[in-house]
Parts: C-alpha cells; structure tokens; sequence
C-alpha cells in the first residue's frame, strides 16, 4: 500500500531542478539535499547577445523548479530565468516554480515620488508572464512585495539562517544592542533583538539647514560602550554601513557585528567594508560571493548556507507538505 | 479657437461625480469645489440586504468618479463602490474613478506569518474586477499597496493636508519632537519631524520574559521636558494610543498633539481618546466623524478637509495635468 | 494494489473542509457525511469590521472546499468567503472550491432597464478574482447565471432534495395543482407538477388604470376545491407569498403547501408567513433558519437538509466521479 | 465656437460601419439614417471556404460599428463577424462595436442538464476575444446572457419596435388576449398584455403517460371567442406556433395575430406557417428574409425595419448620449 | 507496489478521446491503438443550424482529447470543436487537449498588406477562450504560429510519417531533386533534399510587364533529366501544382511524385490533379480524403496514416514522457 | 471651426516622446521631425545595476512614445524600454507606444526542435505586460511574429527605406541578380527582385556525408557575370555574409552590393564586413552604429535613416490617419 508521502509525491509529478548560470553553487546544494541530478540543459549566449535555452530532457507533467538568483549581471539573468521558465511552460511542464534567493528592484516598490516606476510589480508580471506558477525567495525588501504577484509564492527568511548563530554568539556579547541604518528596517530589526532580548537603537538621516551637508546621520537610542549588532536585509555599495561604522564608533560603540541576508556588494563594496573596524560578518548565500571578495574579509566573514533550507522547502512544496511547520508556524 | 483646457477637457468627456452613501459631507464638497452638481443616482437596501443601484441618467462616454470611503459599515460600503463601478461600466462610462479616500483592509498587506491573506490586494482585485479604470485614496498603510492595482492611481498624502496646520503650530511649541508609535511608521515620523525642523522619537513594544506582560513598552529617544507631536496614519480603537501617551507622560513629556490622517475611531476610541491628556487632535475627514463623537472632543478637534484637495486632483486628471505640479514635485 | 477510488483520491490531493462562520451546523453535517474534521481556522473580526482569517495547517496541494452560505449579514459573509479563498490560493491549495448553498445578488441578474448593474456577475467575477476553481451552489435564480462564471461549477437543485417529501406527500393532496406567484417561475413549476402529475396555474400581476393601486393580482388557470402545492425558488420578505395565499383562498382553494428552496426570511417573513393558513412549509438548510424561528412555524415547517448531498457531491468532485450520475442524468 | 454635439463626437472619432455579408439591406438602412456611406472592405471567401478581409481604408482611431446578423449560415456569418473585429482593431480602432442584431446560440444558454455547453457564453467570450469593446443586439433569449459579456452592450428590445403597430392594431381586435407559446416566455408576455390592456394565457406541455405522446397541450387560460396575440421572441421551425394555433383554434380562439421579434425560419417554416390559419405575422427584420419567404405570406407579412432605430442609438453611442432616453427610461 | 508508469498515469486522470464529426476514422484508428473507446457523446445540429453536444458519461478530473480536424466545413467544424472544449471544461474535466490534426486558416498568418486579419492567431485565442490546456496538430503552415497560443502545444511533423515511404522509394528514383512550388517552402525543402541526400529547385512566381499576365513562373535550378519530389505543406485548390507539373516537364523534368502533408483538395482539386502527368501523390490523412475522391488517383495515390503516431503522442503526454523522443530529438 | 487635423489630434492628447538610452540620434530625427521636443526624464543605473526612471513632467492623457532599440546591450534596452512603459502607465497616460526599430530575439521565434523557448512572444508579452497599447517596429525576422502580440502594431518595412536609393542605383548595375544567404529569406528577396526588374538565386547550405565539414554552401540559380544586391534582413556576426562573397566571388560573380536593414554587426562583424570585396553596403539605422565602426567601410558605407518616416507614423498615429497609404496601400 502507498504510504503517505508516496500519495504526495504523486500530486505534482517529480522534481526537476534547472539551475541557471547565476548561482550554480547553490544549485548543486540543493540537488544534493534532495539526493537528485541538475536536469540537463544547454543556456547558450549567441554573439547578439540573445540567450538560447535547450533543455535535455522532457519534464511534461512534471514538479519544476528553476534556480536563478537575479544578482550580477542583473538583466541577463533575469531573462534568463524568464526564458527558462518558458521553456518549461512550452515543453507542458506539471508545474513550474522560479525559486529566486535574491530578487532584484525590490528597492522600486513604491511610488514615493511622482512619475516613478514600480519596478517590482513589474518583475513580478513578467515572472507571471513567462508562465511561472510558484516563486521561492528570500526577504523581500518589503513584504508587501508578495502581494504584487498573483500566484503564490514561499518567501523565506534570512532570520531563519542567521539565527542559531547569533544565539551562539549572544553569550560572548557585551550589553548588546541591536542597531538598525536605516528607519525602514526599524520593526525588523525588533525580531532581531527579540531573538537577544536585547534593546534597539537606530540611526537616521534628518535634513539640516546647511546647505552643503543636507543631510546629518544620528543616532536615536543607547550606543556607548555596547557591543553592536549592526543590522539589514541587504548591503549594496555598503555606503550606510561605513556611515553608520563610523557614527557608532564616534559614540563609544564597542565591537560591532554586521549582519545581513543578501551580500549584493556591488562596486568596491567588499573592499570598503572590509576595512571597516568591524568584528564580524555575518551573512547569507542568496547571492554568490567571488573568491576574490571572501579573501579580502579572512575569517571575518561568516556566509551561511540557504541551500538545505531550499532543499527542504522545495521537498515540502513537491509533497504538499507545509513549510511554516519547519519554523514552528 | 478653443483654448488649451478647453482641449483637455475633450480626451475624457464631462466630469461626472456619483456620491455613495458613505460620505455625503465630502461628496458635497467635492462638486462645490468642481462648481459641479453630485449626478442623480438611486441606491436602495432591499430588504435581503442586496443592494440595488439605478443611475438617473446615461454617462455615456463621460469621465465618471465615484466617491465612496471604505469605513463602517465597512462591506456594505465596499460593495456600493463595486457595484457604482460596475453599473457604469455597463452603462458604458468612457473613463471609471474609484475615489476611495480611506481603503480598507490597508493593514492586511503582507503575509508576516503563515496561511494568512493579504486581503488589501483582494480589494484591489476587486476593485480592478469590477471595473475601476483609476483610483484615488489618501495614505496607503504601506506605500507599497499601490503596486497591488493594476491600473494607474493617485495615492495623495494626508501629509499635504496636515502641514499647513503644523507649520503654523510650530512656533508655539516647546522644544517639540515627532513621536511614533509605532515602528513601522518610523520612516513616516521623519517626514513630520523635517517639516518643523526637530528630532524624532519611538514607542516600541519588546517580548519580556513575563508571562503575564509578555510585552513592554519601552521609548527610544528623548521626549523629557518636551511638547510632543504624536503621529500616526489612522487611529482605530486608540489603544495604542492611550498607551502611548501614558508613557509619554511618565517620561515627563510636556503638550502632546496627537496627529493622523484617517481618523477611524471604531468601537469607543472616541470616548477613550477625549478622556485624553492630549492639547490638540488633528484629523482629516477621510473618514467621516459624527457630530456625538466631535462633541466628545469639544474645541480639541481640527478636522482638515480633503474636499479642495480632491476637487482639483480630479480636475486636473480630467483634463491631462499634472497632479504632482500641486505638491511642486 | 491501489483500487479505483484510491487511485481517483489522488487526482486532487485529499479533501480539506473549511467552514465559514455563516453555516455552522450545515459544515458539521457535510463533515460527517465524509467522516472528516472541518479543518481548524481562525476568523476574526478586528474592531475596524475587517475580518483576519488564518489556517491552522497547511493546504498545500490539497483539495480545499469552503462552506460559506451568503445570507445575513449578506456582505461580511460574502467578504469572508472571498478572503477565506485567497488565503487557501496563497497557501497553495491544490484546488479550491467555493460551496456557496444559497448565492446571494441571484435576482441582479439581468439589465431590465438601462443604467442598472449586474450584481450577479460581479459577484461571481470576485469569487472568480478571489481564486477559487469550481464552486458548488443550489437553485440560482436563473440557470444562467452559471453562465456569468468563467469557472466550472456544480449547480445543484433543491427539487432533488425537496421530491420524496413531497412524493410522499401527493397521495394525500385532494385533486392538486401546482401553482407559482411569479410568472418567472412558471416552467420550473412545470418540473413540480410532472412529478406529482398534475396540472399548473400561475398568480400574476397586471397594470391596472387605477392610479392608487396599479397593479392587481390575478390567477391564470384553475384551483378552486383543489389542494395547492405554492412552490418558489426562494422566500425573501413573504410579501407576495402573502397575497398569492390570498387570493388562492378568495378563488376557493383548499390546503395550501407552501413549498422553496432558499428560506431567506428577511425581516419579519417568519412572523407573516406563520400567521397564513398554509397547511405545511417546506423548505431547504441552504440558509440557516434560527431556533426562534422555528418556533413560530411548530410542526407546520419541515427543513430538509442539502448536508448529505452536498458531502456527497464533494467526494464525487474529489474522486473524479459523476455527479450526474447521482440524479440519473 | 463647438456645439456641444461636435464635442461629443470627438469622444471616439467618426462612425465608420462596415457591413459583414449577412444583412446588406440592413446595414444599408443604418448608413442612409446616419446620412454615411459604409466603408469599403472586401470579404472572400477562398476555396477552402477560409474567410478572408481586407478594409479598403484606414480606421485608425475611429469608432467602428461592424453590423453582422449571425443567422444561416450561421457559423460563417459568426467568423466573418469575429474576422472583421479582429481586422480593425489590428488596424489600431479606437473603439469596436459588433452590432449583431440576432446572436446566434441564444437557446443555449444554461445547464440544465449535465454535460452541456453554454454556448451563449462562448459565443461571447469570442466576440471579446476577437477585440469587440461593445455590442448592440436584439431581445437575448434570455436578458441574462447580458451578463455572459464583459463588455457593456445595449440590448434593444423587438417590443419598442412593434409597439406602434401593435397599439393601432389593437382597437379592432375583439377582447383580445395575449397567448404565449413557451412557458419560458410568460413573463415578456406581460410586457404586450399590459401594452394593450388585455390578459395573458399559456400554453404549456406536460408530460402524460402515453409512451406514444409523452407530452400533451394544454392551455392555462382562456382564450374562447377571443382575438389571439400569439407573442414570442424568436420563430425556428415554427413548429410549436404550428402546434399553438391548432390548439388555440380547437379552444374557439378567433382571430389569430402571430408576433415575434426574430424570424429565424429555417426549414420551411415559412411554407408551415403561411399554411396556418393566421390573420397577421408581424415581425422585425434582425434577420432578412428573402424574397420567396416574402411572397407565401402576401400582405398577411408585415416586417417593421429596426434600421432607424440601430442607426439612432449609433449616433448616441457615438456621441455619448443616452440611450435610455429613447424610450423615456 | 506502483509501477513507474501507473504513477505517471495519475499525473492527470484517465485518457478519454472525444471525436469530433469531422474525422472519424482517424479518431477510431487512434482508439484502436491505445485499446480504449471513443467516449460517447451526442453531437446534434438543429434545424437553425445551431449545434449541440451531451456527453454520455462524466468527465470529471479526467484527462480529455478532442479529436477534431477543421477541414470542409470549416466553420461548422471549428465551432464544433469549441463547443467541446467548452462543455468538457464546464463538466470540469481535469485537462482538455484540443487534437487538431489540420489547423484551419494557416495562410492567415500575417499581415503582409494593411488593413487585413491574422486570422490563424485568431482561431488560437479562440480555442484558448474555449478552454483548452494544450493541443496538438501537424505542420502549421508557419512554424511561428506555435508562438500565437498561449498555451503549450505539440506540433508534429507530416515529414515524419512521409519519410520511410520517400526512403524506400528513394533508391528507385533517377538523379532527383526535391522541387518546392512556393519560395516560402525553400526552408522546409532542405529537410526533404538532406533526407534523400539530393539538390532543391524552386518554383517562383515574377511579376512581368506584361499587363495581361502579371506574374510568369520561373524555376530556379537543376530538374533536366531528373525525378522530381515536389514537395509542400498542403494541397488546396491543386492550381499552383498544376503550373508547377506543367513548366517542370517543359523543362525535362522526368518523373513527378507529388508529396504534401495536408490534403485539403477543395473544388474539384482532386480532378485536377489525377488528370496530370504525376506518377505518384504521397499524402497523410490529417484530412479525410473521400472515396470518390481517391477513386480518382487509383494505386497512385498513397495516404499514410497519423493514427499511430497521434496515439502514441496521447499516451505519452497522458503519462508525462517525452515525445521528442520517439524522434530522436 | 478646428480644422479635421484638429479635430484628429484631440483624439489621443498630445503626441510625447521619450527617449531610451539606446537610440539618442534617431530619437532627436524624429522629435526634429514633429517640431517637438523630446520630454525630460531621468534614466539611471544604479551601483546594483538597477535602472531608475523618473519623468519631468505629467503624462496624463498624452499620447506617449517610447523611442528604444534593442540592440546592445540588448537586456539592458530591453528593461529600460519596459520600466519607460510601466513609469507611463502609473503617470496615466493616455496611450503608450513602444517604439522598437529593431525588436531583439526575433530568430527565437518558433519551436523548431522540442524543448527550446519562443523568445520573441516572451518578448511580446512582455512589452504588453508593462502596459504598451501599441508598438512600431521595422522588419521582424518573421511577419509571423505580429500575431505573437495582443496589442496592435505597425511592422514597417526598411524595404521602403531602401528602396529610392536601390531604384538609383540599378541602371549603373551590370545584369544583376538579387542573392538571399538564406532560404528563409527567399520570399523577401522576391520583393527585392521585382524593384529592380530582375531575377533571383540563392545560396544554401547542404548536409554532407563529410564529417568535418557536415554542411556545405551551394548556389541555385545564375550569378556568373553579374552584379549582386546581397539582401538579408539583419547582419550579426557576418558569418553567413563572409562566407556567401566567397562563394559568389568564386562563382564569377562581378560587384556585390550587401543590402540590408538591421546592422546588428555584433563581435567582430564590421571589421570582417570592411575587409570583404564588397562595392557598397547599404543599411539604416534602426540600430546605431558607433563612429568608429563606419570609419572601417569609409564610402563604403550608405547608412538611409528611418527617423522621417517614424516621424511620419507617429504623427499619423496620433492624428487616427492612415499608415499604409504612405506606401499607397
């Protein structure tokens, strides 16, 4: 007789993971996680630079899943994504899911101004358009960015990563604090010192009148002789961070830990950082980070793994399993 | 030879303003700003609750606008919306405009914990559904609900209402800070604080280890010996509220306004807000307040109206101009 | 070795059952017909009137059927039927039916006159939007509405519920006739009086000259010493079942079995209807009638129950087997 | 200076009909109403019996009105109709309107049986799908397929045209009664009943338990010794009119007016019915009807033109006036 | 325990093959080769010519073929086709594949003037519209119109049914050249050519300066002495293979074998082409060639069955496997 | 009393045009034409490679055009010509055109091997998902193509570009002959032929039984003797172009001129092109060539702009005029 998870394993045919060329690495992992091959498929640049998908084998009526990360070179692996997911759609794939660790132009999700793109919307519609019936990601810059899809999607969380490693560290911290550098992150960084039952502090920019430094950084809250938890969904040129560095060491910080999910480290960002008189960094693999650029940090940098997580999570999907009961939700 | 406006006027037909029964008071408003009569239309309980709607006359081709907040009853309201949108459609309006000044189910827009909805992009369907060409509204919960319409809108900000009245209280206030309470208003809270050139201070809940008070609230920043401006996006029961002015208080906060642009003030949040040791309530009529709870508040109460605003936003959609020009963005 | 059925239960994942908080009692008999547990979820009202729905477990690839009857109050149970819906969607439910007994807005169904909606198809549009794949419901106003959903469905009818009650009954009618207060119930009637075969008249309003009362009632066909089996689809006010009783006694009829599917009963119905000289009342649970008023009917009212044929028809719909079938069609 | 209609007619460009195959004589009448002539295109049909068309000018912004009854051949006429559509808007239309004065698959247009199409509702969804934006017709079957469209559309009535007629007629008809022939139809005989002041009678079918004759005649209502108005919407085969007047003769009904709005007559319902034993056949020209048609009825054949009033309601519909209006609604 | 491929069967239900009326015999040999019935169903056209479907038995979460070419007539076929689809989705089938061996209106593929159709994206929609999740076909007339359906679809290849035939008659030929009739043809030639490892020639059309024959034809190439295999997609009205046969023997062609895939043969095509100077014609049965009408060509004609394959393809799309394979792709 | 052309130009607004980053020359041919400016906005790429827009002014009811090619690189163009359109459509603009002289992935445009994606509908759906209403383009590798949008288009062709200066050049030609590299393009090269009142030959590529070299290049038709219009209608890599002069020249052709509309020219092409004994190339700009690429052909090189007539088609759009009779069609 069937057990039960063999019934599941029916409801959507069988994985097949396609890993794009962004996050081949990653890829590998979660293939490993769940004991099974990279499907074959060739991705092809022709000299126009038009990309040219084929796939090895058929995946009619089956589970798919498409790994590809939208880090560097940004458009390229976008549509990469996009063609692959077609691909998959045209060859009468079961069911098809984008599972994307770092989604990119989650920055341009509100109209803050007059006449501005929504640029997230309009990645959503074009994963939708290219015929993905499920997306996989990680930290959505914010949350609401889940509602401009119009299929269902697993959002993860970076947290779930980071945080058996600042419980292990928790105990070697001074008075810690938790420090957000930017005003948005303010109630996510709560969940941070929640998990430290520790106390927030923030730093913001406000407007002077001074009309050749418009803008002063401040801290609103308890910084001096603390050990610091300096936290953010994402670091890009890391300009905030060497700002906000900089501002607590000028208010008696003691050491600081920079933490955060997607290492986008775009420009000389690796090199700024790793000058930084800060004690440890602690981050995420939803964007791979070069060689090159983990040999400037040493053993300064921490990068934790999201591939088990996806594996288990993409398992999950498959056997129509939940994936809020793997954090107790 | 016509003259540019006169032009404009002609790529959307005759503005046509249809009031439903939510907010009568604004409506009104609205057409005297427009010089303009609220079209003639029918709208009937029966006795099963259905709601049955018959226009007085045809709006063939014509740039129709139907004004109807989203407050208690706050289905019911929904629904007259949807079904006003619906019945000009059919009556084959040449442009539809969903005037919302309060959109419901705001906070309802992200999935923060499993196997949740996220109804605001629901309503959004529904409001897309029925066949909305536009929208207005007033203050989005989260700036990023725009993005889950998918026709254009203009989300205006009670922030535009509000300011006049705050620059003018400014001078008399003592040493004043910008006050939130709540953290995922802080990046909101820095706007106010620009405006009249101060500081910026949170209330913010943390998890204690006690069972009984499994939170606490807890102020980061300075509010001691200063008048404070407590600002907020809507006031629903005043809960929080009344919290946070208890604390203001008992860290030696001086005058306290308290400042939202959506006053909901469902179950008794009026009677709970007026017992108050608050000098000044400052509202917008987005939502309308009866007279029982605006005597509550005696002299304490401004209610700024919305009414020109919307007036010349939707002259100016009406004739191709620019909205943004308003605010010199 | 798998037999039929097991295989024909994999087709959709396994049934979940979810009940709204409109049918109670009507979900509890469908759940056992199945020997299932409703499964378990949170419906909260917030004090703003916006309802918050969260699911105990996961539904992932499940077969999800939400039980949710659109009477009173109409739109709060119409809202929460829709977010009951997307919340299943974003939980990535396998498939998602909407088991909506008695289908309110069922009389907006045509454009009688110009610049009136078609509240029918908006809703079924919103049950649409919301996500749902199928739904189940009885006896629409029109058969046509069916045709306003751009999804399957399953149409029931409570004459299928309603025919061995009143087979059992016909023997003891004295030379009955079927009769319908609404020329637009006058071939579903015809249904009514080939079962028992009899014959039919009609009760139907005409325009009169007299200014005062323009309209007078009027019986097409014979019932004078006949015993009158009055059939409806639904009974809203009673009003006109009132006069139809009328003027069958005037014109010399018997007993009078007074006969419906959807006991919609809004404002006092219940009270009119129990003060008429009819003989029995026999009507459906599509809508939950309350204990007090039962009451007022005694052992004159007879509720029959949609529960064992809609558990029935559930399973058939998740086994892949016809429905049909069951009504020898 | 522009007069207010010159305004309106900016609204959606000129009118510019095209005329598909099936009601030349038709489109004529409309055309010469509107004081246009109608735009050249070119309609072949290739050996292989594909359609195929080509406008002879540009349409690029105007208001297009495609006029296209869908009688025989029916299944030709629809894709010419939906070709033509198809064709302007790839022509970059402003606005498509399919004036089709008989829709085809009116009759089915429910389940009710099992396993049935709603071809009505396919019938619409492909008139959308070709790229109509609105529709005009003639008394739908049933007012509900209305609401198969998502589109607006004006659903003119057969009765507004015959209504004069009918008024005229009336004094000399001896105690006249409106007869339907289709239980289906009771409620829009009331419409003529209450035009003339007169009653309503039916005839209906039941099912009897003869093996040989399941269904018998019968008529509810009294029609001895009166004048009949014979009404129904549409005549096929006329065999339930041939049917209706036997019985209405055996009941010593008098003289026999038989009115209907769409003369389908297929077969030789034409021949059938000028057999009969009818005074008067008043109907409408929605669908054409030839010459040899014509001639077995003689002067008996009245057929009153809806050309003016379809050319009427275009200007309307083009200049964004009502057209409920018309009719006083 | 399952085997691999009872799993696979449960992807989407049971096959269940539904033909159409216009080819029946294909729809039998494709039943035969998967040992199953055709399903009942009722295909009835009215006396108004108005069609319409029952199916015999449920389909509920079944996987469905509809087996139907759009051959003469095509309208009625087309339409019959989409009521099909339509009513199996109504019946909530579990999948719906439209098998569409001839695809109607492939010349209608662009818009190679103004103002024309694209009709063949037309008819996709409208098959989308319908309801179908996939279909199948054979040799669209241009590949690109694969990219009109928004659904996956398997194209096949009429090439691979011809191709054993064309080998084994390979070896008997005298120095061959594959010939194509239209220059759009060139492309699809070389497969043709690159099979029998032989040369192409092209037949085209030149317009001349004279006025009374605009075009003349041209061959371009070698065909002195040669067998000829004039090669093309499909066979209509058989005028261009007239002209083709005639210059070819004017130029010294040998003998002519006639191989095209779609046997459409409109007017009296098949007269003329049994009465020309062709040794053999080579064609499938994705049309159903008349008694009569093969009479003609007596043992030159040859018809290759899709049967076979078609069935195969169904099973394999049925259980999830690929169909590239059983080509070596 | 406006003028018709006023009367037109109401129709959409105001014509705006916008310019990519991709094309600033052709941009400002085609502002200069119109006497317009092109709008103000900002296009910036971030640190992250995210692109950000922002438009100076109000788009409200306008009629926009959006002016980008995509050319390289080409995933860049394409993103910043998709948020232009998105940006437009939240500012509620009155109709969006894409204007894409040269559309990229037009060669991925069918499936002709299992398992490959159609890019170029991915692509269309993409520009329609963004918002588009419209789209102009040159060219596309398959007229096919057209039918892959839902929105209308204008396909112009750079054959009418061309054509003045091929029917200049032809009396000085020696006996020419129009050669195609590619048998798809076959049918083109036909309209190229009849310009110039000349024939046609071919070059195409045969598989050989060599194994290392599996193809080789063949010539059908003359070309011995005479001057060669080389047509195509996009050069790349220039492989196909360098190997066709060899093959030519080896043939005894005389002077080749190479004509064709897209100069992708990508990696090496101009440099391999210049080397080759080529007279003269004859291209436009639909996609720009950079100065130092032009040094390399020197005279050589005749580059015909498309900017006047784009001008021409914007204007006409906007005034609902025809296009196609700028070509007398």
């Amino acid at each position: 007789m069937p057990t039960p998870h063999m019934q599941h394993d029916l409801l959507y045919g069988n994985i097949k993971l396609f890993a794009g060329t962004a996050s081949p690495d990653l890829s590998q992992e979660i293939a490993d996680y769940l004991g099974k091959s990279l499907c074959g498929r060739d991705i092809i640049e022709f000299p126009n630079e038009n990309l040219f998908v084929r796939l090895h084998n058929s995946v009619r009526g089956q589970d798919c899943y498409v790994i590809q990360t939208t880090s560097s070179p940004v458009h390229q692996n976008l549509m990469e994504l996009l063609i692959l997911i077609q691909t998959l759609k045209l060859d009468s794939a079961g069911r098809i899911t984008a599972v994307v660790p770092y989604l990119c132009y989650g920055r341009s999700d509100k109209k803050d101004k007059p006449r501005v793109p929504i640029t997230a919307r309009l990645v959503a519609d074009m994963i939708v358009a290219a015929g993905a019936d499920r997306y996989m990601t990680y930290d959505l810059h914010a949350g609401q960015i889940q509602g401009f899809f119009s299929i269902p999607g697993d959002v993860l969380r970076g947290f779930q990563i980071l945080k058996t490693h600042l419980l292990n560290l928790a105990p070697s911290l001074y008075n810690p604090v938790v420090v957000t550098a930017d005003l948005g992150f303010a109630k996510k960084g709560r969940t941070y010192a929640d998990l430290i039952h520790t106390g927030l502090a923030f730093i913001e920019k406000k407007r002077t009148t001074d009309i050749k430094n418009p803008h002063s950084l401040n801290i609103i809250g308890d910084v001096r002789d603390r050990d610091i938890l300096l936290v953010d969904d994402e670091v890009n040129t890391g300009g905030s961070m060497v700002h906000a560095v900089e501002i607590l060491l000028e208010h008696g910080a003691r050491d600081i830990y920079m933490v955060f999910v997607h290492p986008v480290l775009s420009c000389n960002a690796a090199e700024r950082l790793a000058e930084l008189q800060v004690k440890q960094f602690i981050t995420t693999n939803t964007i791979p980070i070069s060689q090159e650029k983990r040999a400037l940090f040493g053993d300064r940098l921490t990068v934790l793994s999201i591939g088990p997580m996806l594996g288990e999570v993409i398992k999950r999907a498959n056997q129509g399993r939940s994936v809020g009961a793997m954090f107790n939700e």
